[in-house]
């Protein structure tokens, strides 16, 4: 096992109606600014039940942060925390209106000679004060409620790029499943891929005899295996809503990548997929990790033997059978879940080269657990996920 | 999934030399007592080295805190913290030195007309305050480097109880495995067992289909049955250490029990057993828990079967023989740690009466996830325990 430092001082309060409890989270004199997306919290009645949780306290709204949230849209929310004075942030939505919220909260306190868009080029190592930030979240995903990471979009650029801090981290997170029951088909297949894939990330490198990690993301790839089509199916079963929220936050809060190797290249050849087409998120790693599993099946294959059998129960044939077993059962997965595996799924035309250039342009040149993934193989793996 | 709230903000510093990190955890202005148990920690030269870690600081030092620490020791650490004006507590040590700190940070902040004992008569109800506490682990077992939690003795009335408090949570718990390969085996088996049972206590109840938590959990249990005997026969080896120590943090640090109910009536019989006859805690859980599993096997059926087949990978035969192989492979796992599991092996007479006597005035009648040990199903467990 690898040393590590592990800190999590989120608070989750999970369950249904804890809705209820967020007053007691927010200091009574701060100053708060609401933050959310698209309509769906003011359809849902979401955003109307905590302003009046939260009536006589000084409100602020801000709405219309996009899924892969915008530099340029934030913008606007960092000079309205600064006018008014924000001393806290509230975010309500997914992991985009997280993202964004921690990029406000960083920006809103960055020296205001800089453009805070130095935050991404600096992947947050001079971030020194933030806003402090909770969050009731609708979409159990990114894991973004419950760590210190977030990723930003500048569309004049095309760029998509990540930061960390600790300042950043949620003081508060309200995970109430029944908050999730009208999500649709597309979010919720969105979010379960998405937090399987961020435990993979975590988990399929190489042994180091970390036991309670593999365990622990073993015991989060079969539950989001089990739980994530009957969600598609049964939209307002509890239980199943309740499983994947909270796999989905322990897929990316630190836990269980604490002390092992991690990977990150899918997470990283996705973004450019994103930002070049425009494809959901989820959709650009279900088209990534399969292609980049095969290609680093020798690096990877004590992890990949593992995976076959402890989460998809295979036990018979030769070594590379089960690893093609393997690499088809997570595809066919992300299939039912009704998320295409292929790019040739989603674009016309690949744009390889243009995406080549733009990881070179990020530094994106040595990317894996082995710092193996140059552009060469970058080359190599997006071929292989058309 | 129940409803939770998961809040464990306790700064994890994990692996080998993580103590040289312990200066960057405390104030620099700090006033700061040391804690610590026996000689171990001076004869491993532990002691020195922090000593070393911290020169230049305001160091005061307490030592003799003893395993099930008392009140009637504690109480001159309460006085030094008061006399001193310390303003941090770091305990060096294992769970009884966390437990025993835990109890001086609070009772030192407690109204100095009050006798500080209320602190568990009220089972921390009323602490309002305490001085910031972290920690330097020797000892995995109880994860009382992770959590709000302690148990006092109190010498003179031969009573063993225990206090919350979300106050006394430590700041930061810096766990090198290294530090345990000098332990004792009965200390190391103990460790392991009080882990394994933890982890029971809030897995062997009744499914409420919190999947995460039930596979959090096996992953646990596993693991210390993997490694557990491990330890015994390869003291030095440092991922067998690693995995244990992690295991038993994990174990009680409120994650396997979020959202699930939980029993802890072994915790309650067996506390009763070490204030009356003196034995180790983990014997006492030893020889209580396979008495009450089988007690409670037609309340526990769903979940036992669970841990029948993933835990032990029993799978053939009918409900009862599952059972009976799950209970008895649990029994096996504490006798193969060299921990005996009647109570018979430790004391010629049980005094049962008393030991119910204790409980009745300590309130504990109605024990249990559903609440339905009283004092005649108590009588039968101890009596079973024999």
């Amino acid at each position: 096992m690898n040393n590590f430092i592990l800190h999590t001082p989120t608070k989750v309060l999970f369950g249904k109606g804890q809705v209820a409890q967020l007053r007691g989270q927010i200091p009574a004199d701060a100053r708060i600014l609401v933050t959310y997306g698209g309509g769906s919290v003011v359809r849902s009645g979401l955003l109307e039940q905590i302003r009046s949780e939260l009536a006589g306290l000084t409100l602020f709204e801000f709405g219309g942060i996009e899924p892969n949230p915008t530099y340029e849209t934030l913008m606007g929310a960092v000079e309205l925390a600064r006018a008014e004075k924000i001393d806290f942030l509230l975010a309500v939505g997914g992991g985009s209106v997280l993202d964004g919220t921690k990029f406000i909260a960083a920006a809103a306190h960055y020296d205001p000679a800089k453009d805070p868009w130095h935050i991404l080029e600096t992947v947050g190592g001079e971030v020194a004060s933030a806003i402090p930030l909770g969050s009731v979240l609708t979409l159990p995903a990114t894991g973004s409620e419950m760590n210190m990471g977030a990723v930003i979009t500048r569309k004049s650029t095309g760029d998509k790029q990540h930061f960390f801090s600790p300042l950043v981290m949620p003081r508060f997170a309200v995970l109430d499943p029944v908050l999730t029951y009208t999500l649709p088909a597309r979010q919720v297949a969105n979010g379960v891929v998405d937090a399987f894939i961020h435990t993979l990330e975590q988990y399929l490198t190489y042994p180091v005899n970390a036991k309670v990690q593999d365990r622990f993301a073993e015991g989060l790839l079969l539950t989001l295996a089990e739980e994530g089509p009957k969600a598609l199916v049964e939209p307002e079963n509890y239980d199943v809503r309740a499983n994947i929220m909270w796999s989905a936050t322990l897929a990316l809060n630190g836990l269980i990548g604490a002390g092992v190797p991690q990977d990150w290249a899918t997470h990283m050849l996705g973004h450019e997929i994103t930002a070049l087409h425009g494809l959901d998120h989820a959709q650009t790693l279900a088209v990534v990790l399969p292609a980049l599993l095969d290609a680093k099946r020798e690096q990877k294959r004590a992890k990949l033997l593992q995976y076959a059998e402890r989460v998809w129960d295979l036990r018979s044939g030769s070594e590379a059978e089960l690893i093609d077993g393997a690499i088809k059962a997570t595809r066919d997965f992300f299939e039912r879940m009704g998320i295409k595996t292929r790019l040739r799924d989603y674009v016309a035309d690949a744009n390889i080269d243009t995406l080549l250039a733009k990881l070179e342009e990020h530094g994106m040149t040595a990317l894996g657990e082995h710092g193996d993934i140059d552009l060469v193989q970058s080359r190599h793996i997006y071929e292989a996920a058309w």
